[in-house]
């Protein structure tokens, strides 16, 4: 079994060695531009990984393991095109750096990209492997859509924001498994549960997101505290506080929630105060260790000793212990 | 053989028959808009005419007839939002009924859901029919990438505009044309004709577009006339007359071609005046004639008989005879 750090070397001379410049350039230098930017690469890693569980041939899975990063720096592009993000890994994005209808036509081209890639690997597992992408790929607009229609709408669930985040985030974590088993012949049952895993994992990821932008530390974390407060952005410690809070509290959580003042330091402060009064981060905490058990127990379940799972353990652990 | 009355028939009834609808509403209804505001239908006419030819089952092509109208309708959906577009097909289209955000996303989805269709039915050529999709889905987008490159380039040749609607158009009406004869598992050499004829009914139908819309009757033609001049559209008259002309007429159509005036009229007229002191019309017809002698040429070496072939012959001149 390779470990992580073989894992993701590997996956890092893939996109070392290929070539994402043909003409006209105009077209394929986004696109190399964003496929070289960098990331962690943490979806081509877990393909790869599920491939090695169960004994498949990497080389063999290698295209998809490229697939399946060209399209999630798809949505990225054109994710970053909607929400009008100027930076993205430290450098400008692609609308910024050049314009937004390069960044419309290359981010269709990137999701082209990404079947040509899946589509030059014969297997017997091909139609299976092509229709988990097409299910996958589906859904991640769907939960894109979602998350849009949130910004919207003041009466968002918990319920419904976590199959947001299923949507948008998790689904491609468990693909990626689940394509990377494919190409391994392995079982149904070990399939799903791979799957399971990937969902697991992708909800907690998403989840701790939402907390280390209210308490994350800055220095680690790497990006400013509060965005998603000074944004407005729903997340699960707003809606849990709303869901929690007496009336004056959500009230005033929602017109905080409705304004951007130019200096955002005091809602950010204020905001804070009333989910730490409301112990919203203990709640996200359990929360997260609830999908970090789940996990644990789909990788338990899958039929491999515990050695050959170690990769996929210490995959689970530095996403989830992560403080960056 | 279905004539083309009966198969344009057939494909109305495929898209009559599909929902297009699902959650969230948001995101496929834009969709469904865009799928069943008509159009031609050409493609995937031209996608099933080949399977009936060559004996192929007309169900076992359906979905990938729906398939490639949906990629092409995805195309005009984020072309009419790049080009800014207000309307198509006599509707407001999607970014300015909805909103530009809903324009990519929904578009993007739509290019996605026409691997769902493809993905549908398993054939033993689908491993063909899939790559042949990709290859034609990255050329359409190389095509619109060199169509917005010349836009700022005052020095295109006649051999890349041709290259440029060559990829933008006519390579999905020979996609088309392939992907049904491979679903009727036609020979090789019989595929290649297909395609070839598909190209040239595709180059000829656009240089149609570029005369029509500079000598078309209004009436008959739908659209006003002199838009492409008044837009400082870099079509084959205007980059012909470019050749053609002496010093002095070179230099004034550039001036031409670089001011948007608030009453184009004058403007055109001028042009035109240009184009008809050149015989700029009687090039592009012969051109158009050159192309269609291809078509019929490629058509003739498929091996079947002229009765046969006789529902290719008559949608190639409805493109070809159209004035409108």
């Amino acid at each position: 079994m390779l470990t992580y750090k073989q894992l993701i070397e590997k996956v890092q001379l893939l996109f070392k060695n290929e070539s994402f410049i043909s003409e006209p350039k105009q077209l394929y230098e986004p696109i190399a531009y964003t496929l070289t930017l960098g990331g962690k690469r943490i979806r081509p890693v877990l393909l790869l990984a599920a491939t090695d569980l169960f004994g498949g041939n990497l080389d063999e899975a290698s295209n998809a393991a490229i697939a399946i990063e060209t399209f999630h720096n798809f949505t990225l592009l054109h994710d970053d095109l909607m929400d009008k993000s100027p930076i993205r890994r430290g450098k400008p994005t692609v609308y910024t750096k050049w314009n937004e209808n390069i960044a419309i036509l290359s981010g269709d081209a990137m999701n082209i990209l990404a079947w040509r890639y899946l589509l030059k690997q014969p297997h017997p597992n091909l139609h299976k492997i092509l229709c988990t992408f097409e299910k996958t790929s589906m859904e991640i607009c769907e939960g894109q859509q979602y998350d849009m229609n949130f910004e919207t709408r003041d009466d968002v669930s918990i319920k419904e924001y976590l199959e947001m985040i299923r949507l948008k985030t998790a689904v491609l974590l468990g693909g990626a498994l689940k394509i990377g088993a494919l190409y391994a012949n392995a079982d149904e049952q070990d399939i799903e549960y791979s799957y399971q895993f990937g969902i697991a994992i992708g909800l907690a990821f998403q989840l701790r997101d939402d907390m280390l932008d209210a308490y994350g530390d800055e220095k680690t974390f790497g990006k400013q505290i509060g965005t998603d407060i000074k944004d407005n952005k729903k997340t699960y410690l707003y809606l849990r506080a709303l869901e929690k809070g007496d009336a004056a509290q959500k009230e005033r959580l929602k017109t905080l929630f409705s304004c951007t003042p130019d200096n955002p330091k005091e809602k950010i402060e204020e905001v804070l105060e009333i989910y730490n009064k409301l112990d919203i981060k203990k709640e996200l905490e359990n929360a997260v260790a609830d999908l970090h058990r789940k996990a644990d127990e789909k990788l338990t379940a899958i039929r491999k000793n515990k050695n050959e799972k170690a990769t996929l353990r210490e995959i689970s652990s530095m996403l989830l212990d992560r403080n960056v």
